[in-house]
């Protein structure tokens, strides 16, 4: 079973992106392909994701289709959480016919979060980790700590993360998700029903 | 917007399986590759696809996967209804993803539909139609007739499939699904309770 590993820190000045900038350049982590990546986010037909702290959702990547499902984070500081992606047939066609089909079936689309990601992977501690400097469109620039883990290594994992960001010189994370932070941003009350 | 129109026929002997082979090949129809097809039908978390008809499955060919909706049967005599269908990742880890998916997203996976099927294209009547040969495990062979019609030539394609069943020396057809068969083969009263 793969669990997802995750702290996210906002950037609010460009002054702050070009540090962070620089020292993952000093940690000489590998700069992977920048990704324009478009996700829908979908209401279950029956269950209020709000409520079980789920995630499904439809990822656009250039011409690629994924469908990705998060479960319930395990861990309040540091997300924790199942994550489970399958890619599906590219092409704006696939992805509209995959619209098409969960709207069938009661899942409803509540949001999208459009974002330039720019990727950096490196090892440290013994880890494998990833780095991302997300611009987020109406939101502005966060950047990701990630990585896997399995059962038995999440705190292991997650301290590492937390000793990343102290080297990247981060100060508080943020908990919410974009998805959440953008219905908030637009309606307020609607978002945190729905997230 | 597309629609599967479709009858299917029991061939209950090995005499009704080669006259039917005989008179396919009488009409110069051109064999396809032979597939083995394993589906897996999900129930709806919340909604009774025996009320409304639908059916949401994973279908495995080989290597290949796909995962299928089909919306209610908007004729009684020939089955005609929406379908929609998307490739997904190919590879028995990509099935087993989807499955966890689906079943973590509430899908509750209700029986399997295996067979051995033989295609045959044909243009007849103006329209591409194609005849495949099932071998179904536990249940036997059928033949099942199969177009794709837009909104509005529904009924000519309809039409022309009565046509081909005669031709075909085809009698009385099925309109219950593999699925439904099987579960009334296996137990009654739950199979028709869940198609």
């Amino acid at each position: 079973m793969t669990y997802e590993v995750e702290m996210k820190f906002p950037l609010p000045s460009p002054a702050e992106v070009a540090a962070v900038r620089e020292r993952i350049a000093a940690l000489a982590a590998s700069a992977g392909e920048v990704l324009d990546q478009r996700d829908a986010y979908f209401a279950h037909p029956s269950r209020d994701f709000g409520q079980t702290d789920e995630v499904f959702r439809l990822r656009r990547v250039g011409e690629q289709n994924f469908l990705t499902y998060k479960g319930p984070v395990l861990d309040a500081v540091a997300k924790t959480r199942r994550e489970i992606e399958v890619a599906a047939a590219a092409g704006s066609t696939a992805a509209d016919q995959l619209l098409e089909m969960l709207t069938l079936l009661g899942f409803r689309p509540i949001g999208e979060v459009v974002k330039r990601r720019a990727p950096f992977h490196l090892s440290w501690q013994g880890r494998d980790l990833e780095i991302v400097l997300d611009d987020v469109r109406d939101l502005g620039w966060y950047v990701e700590l990630e990585t896997f883990a399995g059962e038995t290594d999440r705190d292991a994992a997650r301290e590492v993360l937390f000793d990343l960001s102290r080297e990247l010189g981060l100060g508080k994370s943020e908990r919410r998700s974009y998805l959440r932070l953008l219905l908030e941003t637009r309606g307020g009350e609607n978002g945190t029903q729905l997230f």
